[in-house]
């Protein structure tokens, strides 16, 4: 059996913090895990500045239903799902994805989870563990499943690394600078034959 | 997170052997997993049968497309896959679960391969490896995902073990008789209580 595990954010829907930055207009919530490569290092700073604005679950949540999921996403995965098995291995949190998955059709999602604290009034979150997407890899490559990873920044090299088969998708030119052997690609059209080619 | 791990047969589906022995009426393709627990005996004496009596894998893929997922089955593990992941563990062949996987929506499905080899006139199948559903329900537990299984034969008590919290689902007298502790759900509204209340 095989397994298709691909990232979220840049390969199936847009940027859910450079979206709350815009509508917040909080110009210091734009960085992502391509600029700040510790993820917890990221998140905590996020939340600093929630608190220090007052930004809440409830309406990053009511930002993220303004989003819907790049086009053709939705055929895509449908086309891996009648071919393969198909996780979604993310950082973000199961409350941000919700809308997205719904939108999707409900695949399988491995990320984090997230909560907010009225008494503290801040947004608290909860790793699943460290370097997760790898681990998930790992783990699926132990059961005798052939794995093929896609991701776009820093937080995908170790699932990448990790995986028999992997690809960049629509990733930034300093990231493939970095890592040239992952290729690059910008279609799903080309993931599609990329998946078919070498899974 | 959580994750729900279901058997397929009868759990979800009907039994696919005892739909072959019932329309080739051939009787002993009615031993399952609940009369044989060593599951490699099981396959090599359904395959020999196969080989005596010219069943090809297309004339049992066409026999499955006459099965229906049982009733609620599908409005089951749409209420699990807004609430929670859901992986379904099987020993079935991907080759013949596809038709019940399209009626259900597609979930992720850990299970094996058959292929049938015209030279040999004789249906060959590949274990992607011994004790799988139990493997798998370790692997996601290896994840910090927190896990809930449920089945109803020999080669689901593994699982069972393997889970954070288990139960039988519509099990037979016998194998409740020797494991007491899972009890047994007869409803898909008691399996989704159950799974509300303990995972």
């Amino acid at each position: 059996m095989k397994v298709v595990c691909l990232d979220m954010e840049g390969v199936l829907t847009p940027e859910i913090w450079q979206h709350v930055a815009k509508r917040t207009q909080i110009k210091e919530l734009n960085l992502t895990t391509r600029d700040v490569k510790d993820y917890r290092e990221l998140m905590d700073r996020r939340l600093d500045i929630c608190a220090a604005h007052d930004v809440t679950l409830e309406k990053i949540q009511a930002y993220i239903t303004e989003l819907d999921v790049f086009e053709g996403a939705r055929d895509m995965i449908d086309w891996i799902r009648e071919r393969y098995q198909l996780i979604i291995l993310s950082d973000t949190f199961a409350e941000f994805a919700d809308h997205f998955m719904k939108q999707l059709g409900r695949p399988s999602l491995f990320c984090h989870n997230i909560s907010y604290n009225p008494a503290t009034k801040r947004l608290e979150y909860s790793l699943r563990q460290d370097n997760a997407k790898a681990k998930a890899v790992a783990a699926m490559r132990s059961l005798n499943l052939r794995t093929c990873a896609a991701g776009d920044s820093y937080n995908d090299i170790h699932m990448l690394k990790e995986a028999d088969v992997a690809t960049f998708f629509r990733a930034p030119a300093n990231i493939r600078g970095e890592f040239p052997q992952y290729g690059n690609l910008q279609a799903y059209d080309e993931l599609k034959d990329f998946i078919h080619r070498s899974l």
